[in-house]
């Protein structure tokens, strides 16, 4: 499958890679077409991998993946064109997290908004999922270094467009996928990063998921 | 021990219950001594059960439990009175959620604050610790009723009252009690609650909780 990723950080990258890994087709997308992180992805993870601007990695997939930071999010979709998510299934993997008054971080959208809302909003015609946006990058790909079983969430307003992404997260390993609802639901995942950021502090380690235990 | 609660409702209900089982002095106090559902609980729960006002909870307890509506308790512990709560262990088990716009709540309070903080600020001589605020008061008092390992999260600035609030707890069943820190890292358990709300809407019921599981 073709597939866009927007952002070069320690996300995008980890994405990107496994995707590739998978027999994907996969464009890491930036603000301009010679971004050195990109560039230097694409030429070491090899046949699969290509890189260009926000613009070349939407036109490319047919699923795309906003892996930029949350407060940069809008303008790296608006950069990539409203034409070019038209019908595309956008994952929102992103979170608004706001550093700028140090760790922890707040959050720069939340209680009655979320970052995927806003998103889904500016660009209507894109099929927005949220998911994967509870975990660090290493467990949203190998969701197995975790033991026992864990869980992912999902959001969105399209059935269909939920349904193609839980098949690709399945080929990454994920088993246990929780569909929250509409797109408006993101607001539980994204208010969940603040407890998720301070049991990170107090494991000191980013190598941690949650299980959801029902009564029977 | 003696213990004061501060709320009628089912989380006052339920925990003061719980504790009249376990052979505690419970006063349940609420803004009038003659307080009907407090009058009936108490009637029902029999020796070791009293009621009164907030103040009379207040003054009876070593340990308190603020089981008010999050809105409500700024005032609830105003009419307790700052001085019957100075040096004792207030558990704050609520949750600033507004329902007024309807479901699913909105906080009142959130992102850079927290109720936790609120109150250990309104009350600097309380030794507030926050916990309990991310389960349903069925598994408050009852964790064997979920299958397996799941957790609860403990917060607040001294480590006394939290040891003593953990042993408590653990008469209740309760074998995993993460520390996050501060009283500050109520922010991220009260921040969980609208991705709480969300799963007790997709599940159809209140009777879950997570386990945190780590890479090994």
């Amino acid at each position: 499958m073709n597939i866009g990723i927007f952002g070069t950080g320690m996300v995008g990258n980890t994405l990107a890679t496994k995707l590739v890994s998978l027999g994907h087709s996969v464009c890491m997308g930036s603000r301009t077409a010679d971004n050195e992180k990109a560039t230097q992805w694409a030429a070491k993870a090899g046949a699969g991998a290509s890189h260009g601007t926000f613009a070349d990695a939407a036109s490319h997939g047919e699923i795309l993946f906003n892996c930029t930071s949350g407060g940069h999010s809008l303008a790296a979709l608006e950069a990539a064109g409203a034409a070019n998510l038209a019908g595309k299934v956008l994952v929102d993997v992103a979170n608004p997290l706001d550093f700028s008054k140090g760790m922890p971080p707040t959050l720069s959208i939340c209680n009655d908004d979320s970052l995927g809302e806003t998103i889904q909003r500016a660009f209507p015609e894109a099929r927005v999922v949220k998911t994967l946006n509870t975990i660090n990058c290493q467990v949203m790909v190998e969701p197995s270094r975790i033991p026992g079983d864990h869980d992912l969430f999902i959001s969105g307003n399209d059935a269909a467009a939920k349904s193609q992404v839980k098949d690709l997260l399945a080929s990454f390993g994920w088993e246990r996928i929780i569909d929250l609802g509409d797109i408006s639901t993101a607001r539980g995942t994204e208010s969940y990063l603040p407890l998720w950021v301070r049991m990170m502090q107090a494991f000191g380690t980013a190598d941690f998921n949650i299980s959801v235990r029902k009564a029977q």
